[in-house]
């Protein structure tokens, strides 16, 4: 997807989009410390993003900042959250009333945040109708209902990665455009619907680039007293 | 945490690392595909990542390509395992055999891509000794054997927020340096331990950006229609 187009302004790099939960999340952090300003140095230091950026990115958000005071954080939390939408709620629906599925529908990041969890649906007849974690769980010919209550709501893929597609395909058909994909399997879907994929594996990736680095660096130590 | 540094090269930057997961899964998917050679236009286009970027990221593994031909996608994914340090397998421990947990310990892209889980840990009693997808659940007091077994072993916190840190500590203590916490809490490990945070949350507000600028594009749609 393309930088996305805003009436105010010109369009915000899909990067910059992908790093504004890491600075909302930063700036909750330092906010919770009592801290009232923040400086582009400090808050990338938190997010993990160099200084140059952080400024690049914010003043797509119309932000500037004020020379060697910085950043006013309660207004850059408030700014950041309404940029993301995050100023109302958005339900989520999840496909899969598995392991995967309970987990996410407990997960406190989610509800926390504003993405209340309507419903699960599933194909077991055996799971119809029963509540886990205070969700209902839902046959997929419900969907279309659940849909048309909630505008705008986002289907969270937690099935095996053997039935993600027919998931995908089944809220692409009650007219559900946001999707975020947690089964370890490619899938497909027509212009028009955002599909996110996440993959649990990619930061256990990332540790082990690091850790077969500690453990050469261990090794060669080793030889170098041996 | 800075660079890394190699005998053999100059240092690579952490945002590369960060990359190559992504590449090496798009690398696969390519490979899936039966096309031998890629260009980096197409590799960034598949990744996500310009195709200056994939270059230069390239460049610090070593690899330059050829002219018109591209890069050996084989080759390319070979180079790019070994530099993950995913030629062998790295064992895996898992604190907290929750329903996250036990998603963890199911999730195939886990086991596929050489992370066996070892085993879970867990405080709660009634759980000891029980086989879950395969894997035993351990007292906490076990964990220093599983670790001495398994060396360079990751440990995965999926416990409830309030007592991820408990978890974390009792990981340092048992010898693991690299922690890839999944709890919605911010964890604390001293220097030379090696932490990463997931947030399942984070692609929800990446989709709520671009769902809030779908909303508006159909609301102003609607007006003109009016």
């Amino acid at each position: 997807m393309d930088a996305v187009g805003d009436a105010r302004r010109g369009p915000i790099p899909e990067a910059t989009v992908s790093r504004l939960p890491l600075y909302l999340r930063s700036l909750v952090g330092i906010a919770a410390d009592g801290v009232p300003t923040v400086s582009s140095e400090d808050l990338g230091r938190v997010a993990g993003v160099n200084a140059a950026k952080v400024r690049k990115d914010l003043s797509y958000l119309g932000s500037y900042g004020t020379r060697g005071v910085g950043y006013d954080v309660e207004f850059l939390i408030f700014e950041m959250s309404r940029e993301l939408g995050l100023t109302s709620e958005r339900a989520v629906i999840i496909a899969g009333a598995g392991n995967l599925g309970h987990a996410l529908a407990n997960y406190r990041g989610f509800t926390d945040r504003g993405f209340p969890v309507a419903g699960f649906i599933d194909t077991d007849p055996g799971k119809m109708g029963s509540v886990i974690s205070g969700v209902r769980v839902h046959n997929t010919s419900d969907l279309p209902d659940l849909v048309a209550d909630r505008p705008g709501c986002i289907g969270i893929v937690a099935t095996p990665a053997a039935v993600a597609q027919d998931a995908v395909d089944r809220f692409v058909e009650a007219g559900i455009t946001s999707i975020l994909n947690f089964a370890p399997s490619v899938v497909n879907a027509p212009d028009g619907v955002n599909v996110r994929q996440v993959d649990l594996a990619l930061e256990l990736q990332i540790l082990s680039f690091y850790a077969q680095r500690t453990d050469a660096d261990l090794l060669s130590d080793l030889e170098a007293q041996a």
